[in-house]
């Protein structure tokens, strides 16, 4: 059982991001929403609010990647230049599209907020681009080609992305077991790459963490074989019994923040 | 007062970020620690364990910025792969370090851990490059051209960029100042627009918050000339007060997971 894969490009736009003002959210959830439907997140680029790296960006993963996600620069300010931007990527104009005004009107209309031209910013759209809705604030995404326009903020990208997941085409699924132990990355190193050889189908990987004081090693296998699967995790608690220690199952989780090593 | 812009680019390697099982730190600690020495990250990449993903982006990232750095992949096991694919795209071979081999022997000596083979493929480095000091757990990383290899963990690499520092030629430090109002972002937009297109040395970002309950706006000022930077805050202040609000004088902090929006 081969999937063919399905992969997808995340463009990160903002300065912020860079500047380490804002930790982004985006990445880290867009990758284990997309990795539920057998979509490979292959790669994320963070670029700046600046025109040309913004084009160069989105040409090369919009060519590469089957998807195409954008976070970030599609509000109402100056520093918002992301819809101009894949616009241009594409060879399109940018019109001030009827649907996503009609949703922004309802949105303001009594809201005491005034629906003036910078908010009607909001409502330009690459001409041919449909809208991705917007159930948080009203302002409308949108897909062009395999490039699909996002905003920065984590809950609103969310609620959008929510919407869109059943409009995406996945591959096989991949599954994935963790197994961890209190033995260091370096004594599991020789017999892990055993079993990685063993298995070809199953990505094996190797993640040291330290914590509460104790050191130990995560081993997340990832596949959409699932017999294969069972049988290199069963190959891993083997090898982890072989050095002495027991083989502790693990849910998959994020790594904390200062997870340390000790290979 | 124009400073020459001194630029990074930093390559993320690993599966494991991708997935979303692990949230990346690295990218917003170093995007603020070069920051503070004057050196703009311009441009994040996130690659797969994949050797073509982190030759081809290693190639193009040192093609493009003054510094580069890559974090993730130089550990033990077979998922670690680095420093191979590092000394690849420099046309480099990779050799057992003497200087690395007496560090990491001296390292487990008596620790009762035992230096295998595994252990010593972190002795690995390209023929030619300079160690980086590892103050945490010993196993250097390593600078090849423009290019300086670090570990993923991000106490570790933390521990190693803070020995890289004084090594590392910044340009003009960038100052930023932050003002905040409780006014949505579509109703400062337009003026926004204006006093960044007054002062062009300024970079001027814009971005929404919501948390306990209330929404606001907070514009965050960078520049290098520090006459300019408080001039277009005080611009900043006065714009917010011709809009009925008061600004707020915020430190700069990062924004927590979760802020959201009112445009």
């Amino acid at each position: 059982m081969t999937a063919i894969p399905v992969t997808a490009g995340l463009l990160i736009i903002g300065n912020e991001i860079l500047s380490g003002r804002t930790q982004d959210k985006n990445g880290a959830y867009l990758g284990a929403q997309l990795n539920e439907i057998g979509i490979k997140l292959s790669e994320i680029r963070v670029v700046r609010d600046d025109e040309t790296a913004i084009v160069d960006a989105v040409r090369a993963l919009s060519e590469t990647y089957t998807y195409v996600f954008t976070s970030g620069g599609i509000g109402p300010t100056h520093d918002d230049i992301t819809t101009a931007c894949i616009a241009k990527a594409f060879g399109a104009e940018v019109e001030r599209n009827a649907e996503a005004m009609r949703r922004l009107t309802a949105h303001y209309a009594g809201s005491g907020v005034e629906f003036n031209d910078a908010r009607k910013k909001m409502a330009e759209i690459p001409v041919g681009a449909a809208l991705i809705d917007n159930p948080v604030s009203a302002a409308p995404g949108f897909i062009i080609g395999n490039v699909h326009v996002l905003p920065g903020v984590p809950r609103i990208l969310q609620g959008m992305f929510e919407g869109l997941r059943s409009g995406l085409s996945g591959g096989a699924k991949v599954d994935s077991r963790t197994v961890a132990c209190t033995v260091g990355e370096g004594t599991v190193a020789g017999a892990l790459g055993d079993v990685q050889a063993l298995f070809p189908e199953v990505e094996i990987g190797s993640y040291p963490y330290f914590r509460a004081g104790a050191f130990g090693t995560s081993l997340v296998l990832r596949s959409a074989d699932v017999p294969k699967l069972e049988a290199a995790t069963e190959a891993v608690r083997d090898l982890v019994r072989s050095l002495g220690a027991e083989p502790i199952e693990a849910l998959e989780e994020a790594v904390p923040s200062g997870a340390g090593t000790a290979a």
